[in-house]
């Protein structure tokens, strides 16, 4: 949408000036012309035909309507941003009702917004864990009414003093046999919940997750459904202290809150019971039958955010690659002529920095969609083996898929999170100067993003898990029990083959995916004989439990774009010349991740030095310039609007220098600030105190 | 100092609530048991007893003044910030002159305030400038008023389209010799000066980078001093068009500006003529004698970056450190109770992260004060050479010194500002969860310090610099020219044994130094060889160049660290044993270095992956688990003021968990929000719009 300059109060002087030339908008016209990528079919490999076509059609009701119009969203302070949120957030209820959006639409809507959303605890947290771990009356009693959003809801786990060991919660349940009642509890400061999105200011409800206490017995932590303000006044109830807590370097337009709880009592159907559950006749605990199911729901949740990443490195990509093509800065080092000056993109250096991120962006986003497709294989495969009553080789198989799906999820998770988190800051320096300013785009999505090193697990905790599962595995292996999986596979050759030479060409993709398998398989059975043999303390191995993960969890990512682009479909959906620029990525990206951890490779005897300075100074650089014409087109494949960037340097047209000016001169309210910055002015100021800071 | 707890709106329930134990204050005053570094003698090393005594002095003025109270910093807007920024700028001054403060004891207070002050650019670019370029008259006119502040100036380089390469500026300044002024014009949009500090809404003159156009002939960017606005009504002046730029992701506390001037005249005495002047006589243009001195400041400046690098990085690994003591997490690993919780600091994973940037903030201390000795001696030398006319061989080594200090300034100024702002998100994901909050103290830090990143020299376009002076100097030795300083001398000693096998022990710290040396070497060499015998384009190097600079810059940072515990005056102000702690944090950080870019000491010989592995997998754990019990004490000798780092995370007396409940419960303002989030309220919001945005 074509953005209208207001020539307030700019002299016409001012008015008249126009960038030098090359105009940005004919250097990006002239990029595009340089290749021959259909961007149409691409997308569709991205996101799916349905998925284009879905985004088109939300973006279209979003960037009419006035609620959601971002022109304050770099200048508002918090308060303003927060109620602006909320005002979206009621607007998204509203509209999620009248166009009947399903889940996937209300998602991409939150997405194409770009902000978290203030009710996305509901959303994300409290309605989902109601509906997977509650019971048919108790979705009859709080889920209905939680869709409507009469009940506003949060999802309180982290307390002050417990983030990432949930075990280690303090908040307890107490059971009430007496009158069948369950009293919530915050015995500490450190017990009070903290960091819970939603209910700072929103939700009247929570869903807490607290220990369950039964005849003085502790069951570790439930969870319970609390009702925490009143429904008409939205004041806190009796016991409840709530609010908000406090500034973050991002999700400011959510509130993250915090709860204390002073013996508050809650009803036995507060409970939610699909899993486990008290029996309110024997006083009995009856604990959960099989964890599979819940184990699914967070795979599908870590596949989740293993796709956003992808999404999210997109972004920042999109907004470089533009304005990289757009900003030139000195001449052609190897030119005579030094007037000319040379476009930032063609630049080596910063082709190295930002084409690896491009491929990046690709090969999570094909991770999580293979994470996605093993999640329904493996739900089918259970449900075969839950109709032979559970037993049977199906149900075994199922077990074990989901263990792996779990496991190495933890893996991608991090991976992913932490690739996509540094990739947007790589993006955003190499926009030099200009990155800096708000209105770039970047640091926004940034600060935004960095919670992902956290939540759903802490990624270098989420690593230890990768690492015992591949540990175990590998046992099994020695063991020689048949290989399941692409994990137990991986190993198995590794074993077969760990005691003959092994040698793997770098101009080969098939060999550069092997020698990652090799060098992950490596590292486990070295990690696995420091543990048992030389039986090292595991506080000790903890540097390599999480370099392990990373190492298999980056086979695991090559495996997937390596699958992608083998894939027939993909065949049949992408021209020949796409494809090979695809394969170019793939192996631009799996290179440059030898370079960086080439210390691994030796180790493990998969590759030596010279074939990887080999790489390093002469395969690199040719890709880099093979790549160069496609890379505005492979961005503009990812198909991010201009309304969702909301970035200067970013925009599709390539008017960057006329965007930033607007917006300094036209849109920026700190210029309406009259002031007289002169030491000598404004006495009150000798006095110090509140009159100083307020008056100038 | 302590600070008070309101308990205005909160329930005596809640009040009488504390963390669980063990309290953090009672595990820092554990830590301190553990060790007998005495910190008082470490931060008079790190400082000098001068600096020492001054921070204290200057903190006890600043933290009694309300006019600094800290309080609102983390909740204003940035119109408030901005606000109280300038209010703040203002009292400064006051102070400077009451208490007749020194320049360094000005920029301490700074440093204190902890946020980029209103006026920096003003007494930074502005006046420096102005005392190093002007003449006995042009300091005569201008640089009292700028003192006194009747003049606020700023310093105008950049442009909208133009950071890093200053000879593509556009704004000209045209010389008429007729009424013997310049005109200076912007003649495009990108020509539009941006970025500049102090300019959008402080200053009333700005000194303008602009082309020197004199007899048609372009003569490039020099400096002229240019009112903007009025001294009495402080609006813009006739043909000036100025304001602020906007938000940024930090330093939101400088009013970075744009500037378009519209063919403005200022007079000949304008030109700043210590330098390079305009003759009005004859209308000639008379060229600079010597760049020498011009380098000399540049390279002061440098020097300041490093050690304010150094300092920024301590103000992370303080918060970070003392957290992870208090904080505690899961078990042990390797213990048979799990009901007790470790501390953070124990595990291994968190000590790989956090040991190593204690290390680097002692590093790059040491090097910002050996570069600062370095120029010191480089002036004595020039001065000598000047009092023999600029001839001999004094003159010509302080040439050869100015040019060494200049180009390693520019790798080492790269290096360090990148390891410290990298270092500080290490240290911010170091705190988990509780590291995103603003109360944490490492956010606002890490984003004041981004734009050091670009700042004095793109860190990229810097490096390129030092790999050149390399490649000068290279060839320099191989003609056999007599090495003349330590980069000479490290290329001679490498030539002189490059063809017999080398063999560095990296259980000698000499060994380990002359191996950084060693790969540096092979790298300037290696690059050489490709650049002239290969003859690749220059462009096909760069990260070759960026490598190099790298690899340079690390073997002098750990030089400088070396040649500082090897000291007589160290060996006589501190006691063995912390003097034994140090050399661990030195070999700590050389050896993580080592793993971090081990490929290119394979590549160069200097080691075998067997000894890497040993290295990484023996001494780099032993190294942690000596010092962690030194930890705690190590950042206290950084004697940062809990005033200055204002973090809940961070405070010295441990108390964390009560900072964050009371700063979130008691401070933040969004809990005086009362609201309805409920969808069906306020029928405004249906109709979208401001309306809708403005209330719920």
């Amino acid at each position: 949408m074509a953005r209208e300059y207001s020539t307030g109060f700019t002299p016409s002087w001012v008015v008249s000036l126009r960038p030098s030339e090359p105009q940005g908008s004919n250097l990006l016209i002239t990029e595009r012309q340089k290749s021959q990528i259909d961007i149409d079919r691409l997308a569709c490999l991205l996101y799916t035909e349905q998925g284009v076509e879905m985004q088109r059609r939300i973006l279209d009701v979003l960037q009419h309507d006035p609620v959601f119009d971002k022109g304050g969203n770099y200048f508002d302070s918090r308060i303003e941003r927060f109620k602006t949120s909320v005002a979206r957030a009621k607007r998204l209820h509203q509209l999620h009702q009248t166009h009947n959006w399903s889940e996937d639409e209300l998602k991409w809507a939150i997405e194409l917004i770009g902000e978290p959303t203030a009710f996305s605890l509901h959303w994300k947290g409290f309605l989902p864990t109601l509906q997977e771990q509650g019971t048919p009356e108790q979705h009859e009693l709080f889920r209905r009414k939680a869709e409507s959003m009469e009940i506003i809801g949060c999802y309180a786990q982290t307390e002050l003093g417990h983030g990432s060991s949930v075990r280690k919660l303090e908040t307890t349940a107490t059971w009430n046999p007496d009158d069948r009642t369950f009293t919530l509890h915050s015995p500490h400061l450190t017990a009070a919940k903290w960091w819970v999105g939603t209910m700072g200011l929103c939700a009247n409800h929570a869903m807490v997750m607290a220990r369950l206490i039964l005849n003085g017995k502790d069951y570790g932590p439930h969870p319970f459904l609390c009702q925490i303000r009143d429904l008409i006044t939205h004041k806190p109830l009796d016991g409840v202290y709530v609010g908000d807590i406090g500034p973050k370097l991002g999700y400011n337009t959510v509130d993250n809150g915090f709860l204390f709880l002073n013996h508050v009592k809650i009803p036995h159907i507060n409970m939610l019971a699909k899993f486990s559950r008290v029996d309110y006749e024997t006083n009995v605990y009856i604990p959960p039958e099989s964890p599979a199911m819940v184990y699914g729901t967070l795979t599908m949740l870590r596949a989740a955010l293993v796709s956003e990443s992808a999404r999210n490195l997109a972004r920042g990509i999109t907004i470089a690659v533009r304005y990289c093509a757009v900003r030139r800065q000195c001449s052609d080092p190897d030119s005579e002529d030094k007037s000319a000056e040379l476009q930032v993109l063609d630049y080596s250096m910063v082709q190295f920095r930002l084409f690896p991120l491009v491929a990046e962006s690709f090969a999570l986003n094909f991770t999580g969609q293979a994470m996605t497709d093993f999640y329904h294989d493996a739900r089918t495969t259970l449900a075969i083996g839950q109709s032979n009553n559970g037993c049977g080789s199906s149900g075994q198989r199922a077990k074990a898929l989901f263990s792996e799906l779990h496991a190495t999820s933890c893996g991608l998770k991090a991976l992913a999170t932490s690739a996509a988190a540094d990739g947007l800051e790589v993006c955003r320096r190499a926009c030099g100067g200009h990155g800096y300013s708000s209105f770039a785009g970047i640091g926004a999505i940034y600060m935004d993003y960095l919670p992902s090193q956290t939540y759903e697990g802490d990624n270098y905790v989420l690593a230890q898990q990768t690492a015992n599962y591949l540990l175990k595995i590998t046992l099994s292996v020695l063991k020689g029990d048949a290989p399941s999986n692409v994990t137990a596979k991986n190993l198995a050759a590794y074993v077969a083959k760990k005691h003959t030479p092994v040698h793997f060409d770098l101009d080969r993709d098939k060999d550069i995916l092997a020698a990652f398998g090799w060098r992950a398989a490596y590292l486990t059975f070295d990690l696995l004989r420091r543990r048992d043999n030389d039986q090292r303390p595991k506080n000790d191995l903890l540097v390599d439990y999480s370099r392990l993960s990373s190492a298999h969890s980056q086979f695991l990512v090559l495996t997937s774009f390596h699958d992608k682009l083998n894939n027939p479909d993909t065949l049949s959906k992408i021209d020949p010349e796409s494809l090979a620029v695809l394969w170019k990525l793939f192996r631009l990206y799996a290179l440059t991740r030898v370079i960086s951890a080439s210390h691994e490779f030796y180790v493990s005897s998969a590759l030596q030095v010279a074939e990887v300075v080999r790489a390093d100074q002469e395969t690199i650089l040719w890709l880099l310039k093979e790549i160069r014409p496609h890379a505005v087109r492979l961005v503009d494949a990812w198909k991010l609007p201009d309304w969702m960037l909301d970035s200067s340097l970013g925009r599709y047209d390539g008017k960057v220098y006329e965007d930033l000016f607007h917006r300094a001169s036209q849109l920026n309210p700190l210029n309406r600030l009259a002031m007289d910055p002169r030491p000598g002015s404004g006495e009150r100021n000798r006095s110090g105190g509140d009159d100083a800071k307020s008056r100038l």
